[in-house]
């Protein structure tokens, strides 16, 4: 298995499950993709976490105000008619616990890996930007008639591997094919 | 010395040596303070910088669009009309630098520290949002009339030190005051 498919993976059992338990909601997974930063400009909820270690990358989750609202509502069991900072902090807090069971399952094939603290921007018309142009890793998962998206992108550390910048600015391929 | 003082003279060091060595430009600390995350609606450029570890955290730094792209045309030595792609790579490279030499810094006070890669999100009317609602310290530098704001919040990493999740709602004191 090389690493995109097992991010793939990771990604799909981990967010399967978190909305299982969490949330008492079953997703279906709906399309599955690497894309390199775009020119994209968003409207919506995107929340970014980052892993730290010999790999190092960013978790993203994406999603519409109205889902963001509705996660918010089924994990606190209350009303959230609008995107205030419960909801953010319902969204920081499912991408906590997606990208932090991804973090687990990723590290006996990475290596130990440190996870930061989410970062949830909310708005329209925004563009976000990921410093390294590693690929994305995006999982595209039907809840109702929303998508949620869940991305990752994580790359050989150059820091730390010695291999200069442009180590980092791989695709998944055979270069990082794995035993697994 | 406390974290709070410790971390303001490693943002003050950092931020004026990157600009100094990278851009030839002198910034001078226009104030300092702590913060708790706000509603505050944004316009501009804010880049997040994830730091992990037995203390984990945020680093950001906030400009106008026309400083993002004044930064990027200073280190590239290129005109940057208008906040395009190389504008966002470069002031991610710029919180890279300035938060990579803090983490530096910090490393003999909180432990080896990761750094994640950063993210830098431009447009108007958003809002970001920290999961983790730990104070932040905020250094305000002046260059020119315009102002950038280099800010950050690190606090235990409760999943690491076992004190459950209001550890990390600690504000700067007393508790983790250090020798330094």
């Amino acid at each position: 298995m090389n690493v995109k498919d097992l991010i793939v993976s990771c990604i799909h059992r981990s967010t399967l499950q978190v909305f299982s338990t969490m949330l008492g909601e079953e997703l279906l997974l709906a399309g599955v993709a690497t894309e390199r930063d775009s020119q994209e400009v968003r409207d919506g909820v995107v929340s970014f976490v980052g892993l730290t270690g010999s790999w190092a990358g960013t978790g993203s989750i994406i999603c519409s105000p109205e889902m963001a609202c509705r996660i918010c509502a089924q994990m606190l069991l209350t009303e959230a008619p609008a995107v205030n900072e419960e909801v953010l902090d319902a969204v920081a807090e499912v991408t906590n616990m997606i990208v932090g069971n991804v973090k687990n399952d990723l590290e006996p094939h990475l290596g130990l890996l440190g996870l930061s603290v989410p970062t949830v921007v909310y708005g329209r018309n925004f563009r976000a930007r990921n410093a390294r142009h590693s690929e994305w890793v995006v999982a595209r998962f039907a809840w109702g008639d929303e998508i949620l998206t869940v991305k990752l992108s994580i790359a050989p550390d150059s820091a730390k591997t010695g291999e200069g910048v442009h180590a980092a600015s791989t695709s998944f391929g055979e270069p990082y094919a794995l035993d697994v």
